[in-house]
Order: C-alpha cells, then structure tokens, then sequence
C-alpha cells in the first residue's frame, strides 16, 4: 500500500469511476430515466493541500427524502441535486487515499458520498468512522443504525413521548424507519399495529418484526374503518410516514392527548397536496400535538441510539429487513421501487463488498 | 331579605323567566331563527336538600365553540345542546337562593348558566366566585378573566413556549382570545402582527391594542403574500384561531422550529373541513409543532393567569374591548353575528345590570 501512496504522490492515478447521473428537475415521482449512467476518469489520488480524501463506495441508501431533491426548489431543507452531476446519499465506504490525517486508507466510514464507484470526499457530512464488527453488517449502517435507525429513534423517544401500555400506529411499517420504530414501541411495552402495502409485508410485521397486528392498506376500502377495527380504544401514537388519506383517517381516531409524528415522506407530496387534509379538527377536540421532525436535529443522541440498538440487536430483541440490490446500475431502479413500495425493507444499493 | 327567604321556605315564588331556546340541530352555520325566545315560570327558590341554588344571569358570553354544540356530534368534548331547552354557555350570575352553603344570596359567580333571566344551577361547571372590583367590569369574568381569557393566556405561554424577540402572528386578533394574545406577546418582548376582517378592526389593533402590524384578510387577494410581506424573516409563533386558508398561508410562512398553537374555531369548520390543509409538508421541512388545546386542560393555571392579568390591567398595561349587546331577545343576533366577524372584540349579552 505503502508502496502505491509513494506512487500516487508524484503520479496520477487515473480509474474509471461509473456514476449515476442526475438528469434534471421534475415535480413528479421519479422514474429509472430521470437517472443515467455515465462512465467517467478519476484520479485516485486526493490533492495534497486540500484536505480531502478518496473512498470506495461499498453500500448505497435509497432514501424517500431524496425524491425532494430532484425538485427545484428554493428552501427545502437540503439543496437540490446539480442536473448532470451524480446523485448523493448516504453510503458506507472505504477510504483508498487521503490527505486528511483524521482519515487513513482502509478506514470505513458512513455518511455523505456519490452514487459512483469511487468519490472525491471534500467536505465530509454527517460522516462517522465505523468499527468493523462480525456481527454487524456494514450495510446497517445506512439503516438500522443510520439515518432512518436515528429517525426512528429521535422521532419515537423525543417526538412521540411514548408511555408503557399505549396505542401506536406506525405507516409504511415495513420500511427502513417504520420497523424499527415499531421494534422500539414493543420493546416500551406498547401496543403496536403497523400498516404495509402488500401481504408480504403484512405477514413480515406479525411474523418477523412484533408488530401485535397489521393491515394491508391496498386492501382496506376504509382506512378509518380498518383503525376503528385495529383501534377500538383509539391510537395514543401516530408515527407518520405518509400523510395524506393515512393520516387523515388517523387524526379521527386519535385519543385525546395523542401525538402524531411526522415523518419525512409527507414532504414527499410535493409542495402543495392536492388531496389536503381535512381532519385537523380533531387537533383541537382531542388535544394532539404534531410535530414534525428531522433526524439531524438529534445527531446528539446519536451515542445512546447506537447503545440501545446495538445491544438490543445483539441480544436478538430487534431485528432489521434489507432489500439489498446488486451493483451501481440498479441503483435507479432500486431507488424509483420505493415510490410503488416494490421494496421490503430498507432499500440499499450494493456497489462493492469490500 | 330575610323576610322573604323565610316566605320561600314554605311557599313558591313563581317567576316569569324568559330563556333562548335552541330549536334543533344544525350542520351549516348558525342564523337566529334557530333560536327563539320563549317565557316559562320558574319558582325563585332552591329545593332543599337539593345543594342547588338559584341565579340571576347578568351577563352571558356568545362563544365560537358554542357553535359545535348546535350539531348532534356522539364525541364533541362538551355535549350538545338539548332541543327545546335553553341554551348554556358562560355568564356571570347573581345568586338569589340557595340549598348550598357554599353559595350565598348575594353571592357574584362566572361559570355555566342559562340563556335566561334565571337559572337553577344543580352541577356547577367551571364555576368561581367574584369579588366584585371597582376598577375590572363584571362582564370581564367573561372575557379578559374568564375562558377567553385563560385560552389565550395557557395557549401563548404553555403551548407556544414564546421567546423574546420572535415573530407571531395571530388570526381573529381583535376577538375575545386573539386580543389578549397580541398584548401577552408585545409584554412578552415580541414582534406581533395581527389579521382581522375589517379597517375598523384593523385599526384598533394598531391604536389601541398594540399589535406592531395589521391586515384585513378581507382586502388581501394573497394571503401568502399579506403574511410575507408583515413577515419577511418568517413566523415563529402563530396563534390560529381560524384555520382554513390562513392556517394554510401561515404554514408555507413559518421559520424552523415554529409553533402553530390551534385554537378552537378550527373545529367550527365542521367534522369535515371541505377545503383541506395542503401545506403539511412544512411541518418537516420546518421542524413546526403544531398543538390543539382547551383552556380546560390548564385550569391548573388559573391563579397565575389572574395575577398576571389583572396586574397589568390594572398598570395599564392591558385593554380588554367588548362588544356588548344590550337585553336577552338580542343573544341570538350577537350570538349569530360571530360567524361574520359583526362583532368588534369579545361579544357579551347584558341580561341585567344587577
């Protein structure tokens, strides 16, 4: 290794790096031919001086929230993608050169990087280093134990104030943060029921995850009908992440002090729902407070979310769906399944093993 | 008085007492032929044994929420009212008998009475006694002191957490609740800005209440535009007592981390708000909690609220408007006229001066 630093330091080191490239902005749900693949060099050398390092992509996120950043939009939360740059997202990688003493060849990390095979890391987000453990999938740490795992966590404990013996309601239950939050609402003591969009799922909720029921909603021509049925004491807990009819039908049968967290994918709507909600109403006649939230705001807690999880995965009490792809160009089509629901579970992207 | 207590015991004293009867259901908004004035006899005397007593109404307080109990609702948080009979609501009552030890003739008192000259109060609901003050209206105990009052005092403090220096805004500003919010904020160091349905309106929120800022929704085609052009850094803080296409304009306007406290006139859209809110997707983007409440669930508060009320009206630091209506045939016009903002400030029927 040592021998190819020396290498890299007076010569150039050029590779090609497969990308997946952002075509350009669309206010509907995306499709596989939004995205293209495009083979561009790359020197695997990170320029002395700039503090930047090189790594290899090992594991993608397909992530809902990134459906907004196709759109132009001037005040979301995060900027939009550049057309005709590869996408971003949260992935695991191996550092293979650096001019940044915090981070050495070999080093794995998570956090921000391109849909590429390999990335030029300039300014590192939300970027953690990870200790390699057998027990542990490196690909988790884009899931159970990254952003959706500390959405589930932050948007449970803190947003939801959960109490033992309540009601909790998850949507997309099945899905990268809803199975976690109703893997923790179980472990609380609290009774859970979660909703999916295919049998399959339905059966991996009840069978796999805890879930004490579940409803396939495709199959429910009346949501507030099927909660009456799941709920009939009412929901003490909402955790929302669809909007919409869902939520519209949950907010009549919330109990009074209920509380109803908002999860990122009702901004996925776009900037303005057509169907709007027409049940705030009940906000006021039963007491509900909801909250909308993101997971950045709790990157403090990120030490006590990777203790609870982490021990409670070890000790078989939470368990975590992937649906893992193979390779960088089926990350388009990886990423446009989880607007059809194709996928169970978190959806990843695998670039590389290793 | 004596004398005729005496006579009371042993024979009836039989009254003319003319009420407000509410004539049936209702899902539109209220129109004065669904009440009617009626007179029945009652007997001014307190059943013994019964710990009931008897009031003279002085000044009964026309209320928005009132309005949900003109619907036949299995699950409203106050029950509706009964066909046939009067209508109930705040007021402030003079006792003329009593079974209750409690309560003696003479005796000032705000709580639930009849719309009638007289009523019989078997169940005291939300029922305190006045010390009567020279320098505070006996009406205020309606308004200013009263259930508006306390909504407006639990609502900015407990569910708005203000801070010194945000941004707030408030719907319905020159009413009952909003008036007193707009000057709890201005005390409270903040910036206010209040929307109202008329010059008249407007200008006493400028003039004479404080407000930094004020709009008549009326003459503003955009109401995104009205809200950005009175907020240009945002809304931290809105107090909404409209809901509707305010609550919609204010959402798409509100800065990170914002508070929208909803106040009860949102559930007078019915059980069924045809319109719907479309802009939801800012509670994420924005990280915005967004929280139903009753002044019911604060009656904890109660001491405090008073202190701090009176203490700065007295200082003159707080101006409560009212808008009185004079004698018991005209509560169905005062009542109705909420509906279309005829009111300026809190709507209050005069029964009887004493």
């Amino acid at each position: 290794m040592c021998v190819s630093t020396c290498f890299w330091k007076t010569k150039k080191m050029m590779v090609d790096n497969k990308q997946v490239i952002f075509k350009g902005y669309i206010e509907r749900a995306p499709k596989e031919t939004d995205m293209g693949i495009k083979i561009t060099k790359l020197d695997l050398h990170a320029p002395e001086g700039s503090s930047s390092f090189l790594v290899k992509n090992l594991y993608l996120s397909c992530d809902p929230y990134m459906r907004g950043r196709m759109r132009h939009s001037f005040d979301s939360y995060i900027p939009p993608f550049v057309p005709g740059q590869a996408i971003d997202g949260f992935g695991v990688s191996k550092v293979v050169d650096s001019d940044n003493p915090d981070f050495k060849p070999g080093d794995l990390i998570s956090g921000f990087t391109g849909w590429e095979e390999y990335s030029l890391i300039q300014k590192p987000q939300q970027l953690r280093k990870i200790q390699p453990d057998d027990d542990i999938p490196l690909s988790y740490h884009v899931g159970l134990l990254g952003m959706p795992g500390l959405t589930a966590y932050a948007g449970f404990y803190e947003v939801c104030s959960p109490k033992k013996g309540e009601y909790v309601f998850v949507s997309a239950a099945s899905g990268a943060v809803g199975q976690l939050v109703g893997q923790l609402a179980k472990l609380h003591g609290c009774y859970v029921v979660g909703s999916a969009g295919s049998g399959q799922k339905v059966d991996l909720l009840k069978s796999k995850l805890g879930f004490d029921e579940a409803f396939n909603y495709n199959e429910e021509p009346d949501l507030d009908a099927a909660l009456k049925r799941c709920f009939p004491q009412g929901i003490d807990i909402y955790f929302d992440n669809v909007g919409g009819l869902m939520l519209d039908a949950a907010l009549v049968n919330m109990r009074i002090h209920g509380r109803v967290a908002v999860c990122g994918m009702v901004s996925q709507h776009g900037h303005y729902d057509p169907q709007g909600i027409h049940n705030l109403f009940s906000l006021v006649r039963k007491r509900i407070t909801m909250k909308g939230f993101l997971q950045s705001d709790y990157l403090h807690l990120y030490p006590q979310f990777m203790e609870h999880v982490v021990s409670n995965y070890r000790q078989g009490k939470i368990v975590y769906i992937e649906d893992m792809n193979e390779g960088l160009e089926s990350a388009p089509a990886a990423f446009t399944g989880l607007f059809s629901g194709k996928n169970v579970g978190k959806q990843v992207v695998c670039v590389a093993r290793e």
